[in-house]
């Protein structure tokens, strides 16, 4: 059931980096591997920080969801890109799924409930920010117009909270699964924002070009 | 001899490294660090993933190609352009040599057939895609218009088919290479593609423009 | 002592990663991200190097640096931006302390002398390196007009050579400190350079674009 769940919610985060290969007119394989980097990546970092062997290589049928993928999008990008929202919310699924497993597997390594939390939230959005930077263009995490991360802060935090009062049961992993889902499509829906990294400075002047290089100083 | 074959592959991938630095107009210390990470990388992340301490950094003598790779293209930049497609068949070279190390190394830590097979070929594209990550720009890995990744995989699984039926040695080793080397210099020659990511529908427009930063939704 | 050190570093490195995020438009959580990346990022890449849990997240009292850094560039953007060469001071201390701290925690780790030192370099150079590549930028450090890792070898070396010396005590810690510090002032002041990583062919034509993505062949 856990292993079913786990590899639906890589499925779709996978669905995302096939997708973002077929946008950037990367060939088949190139699809596969962005599609695992997507849907196992945030998974591996977190298992290298907890300074374990990551448990995505310990069994290859986590490797099968990201070649469904690719094949999917071979087969029906138009479709695809008709579906969407659809697939915002597949990936809201995965976002609520990864922080709550995230949280859980670090918090059974012990780790303190801050770091728990942060590696939940790493597990929930690292695989979306490797492809992106794999395929050398801005984050979407970094997107100003979408609250992606607060959702995945929440859910971890949920996470911990439960686990800490020991109430951790299904029926609590849902209604804490669905608070996450329910406020990321609330996110979309409602065109939800937090502020800029700039305070006043910037709003006064056209907003610095996304994606474009600059440099730092 | 071992020891000899690795140092002259990290040598020709840390070639490509600084040749990149080149073009990116990079300074010396910059070819010397890009050098290093595309001779070196896709074995520290072979490591990492197996939960060790990355061979590369137990014995210094592994970073002096990344140095003398600089130096070659500091002193003979306009050679070294000439020259590109005995590059090409260096680098072929060591795609061979490190997917067969790399699936070798793995299965030797007890891992499945699968992963084996997997980290293989990350350790022989992993250092030339950190080079483009860190560099800035689309990994030729994902180029549709040259199928880089596919020798390294075939190249791993007959190692790893070798390793299992127990014939791994000297001549057996010599034939997998060989195979690998001559697919990789086929597939330049002859210019064989795989399919693109997307199926039919980016066929009817204009392609994706390479590198330019696109949002994923 | 040496924690408050530690946080006040990481807290200036932080202030340079939510700078970025505010240049490149980011909202103010990517800010915080991207504050700790910058900051903390170094050590962690050094850890997992050194195969342990990186200490970072050991304790949660390393992570407020980043949050502080993000309010100080959102409630202060304008100021920050005057004060740029105060921040350039500030890094040049993050640089001084990291690369000094990196190496040690490295030879106590029992590594060898040159492994050592290029930990050293990576613990005070990589957390910016992470920085832009995160945020799909080319790299300040390979930035031909300025010779940040320069001063972070040379803390580094001088630092595991009083180490084998067994002299290294508070008075040659802050000498070596000052060193680094100066040396790196010395070359924004001095506009001090290295030689290119192509030799004499680049200097003949147009310099190469940064930023723009390139093919590699």
């Amino acid at each position: 059931m856990m292993i079913t769940m786990e590899l639906v919610g890589i499925f779709f985060f996978a669905v995302a980096g096939s997708l973002m290969a077929a946008r950037r007119g990367f060939d088949i394989l190139g699809s596969v591997f962005l599609g695992g980097v997507c849907g196992l990546g945030g998974g591996v970092v977190r298992d290298l920080i907890l300074n374990q062997a990551p448990a995505t290589f310990q069994n290859p049928v986590y490797f099968t969801p990201a070649i469904l993928a690719a094949l999917c999008v071979y087969a029906l990008t138009p479709s695809v890109q008709r579906l969407h929202r659809l697939i915002l919310v597949f990936d809201a699924g995965g976002l609520a799924l990864f922080s709550m497993t995230g949280t859980l597997k670090a918090l059974d390594n012990g780790v303190n409930p801050v770091t728990a939390i942060l590696l939940g939230v790493i597990t929930a959005v690292g695989g979306g920010l490797l492809r992106d930077v794999i395929s050398n263009v801005t984050p979407d995490l970094f997107n100003p117009g979408d609250i992606y991360a607060i959702p995945a802060i929440l859910g971890a935090a949920l996470s911990a909270l439960a686990w800490h009062l020991e109430i951790f049961q299904p029926a609590v992993a849902i209604a804490i699964g669905s608070t996450t889902f329910l406020l990321r499509l609330c996110a979309l829906r409602f065109n939800w924002r937090i502020p800029m990294a700039a305070g006043h400075w910037y709003r006064q002047q056209s907003p610095p070009p996304m994606g474009g290089p600059q440099r730092h100083f």
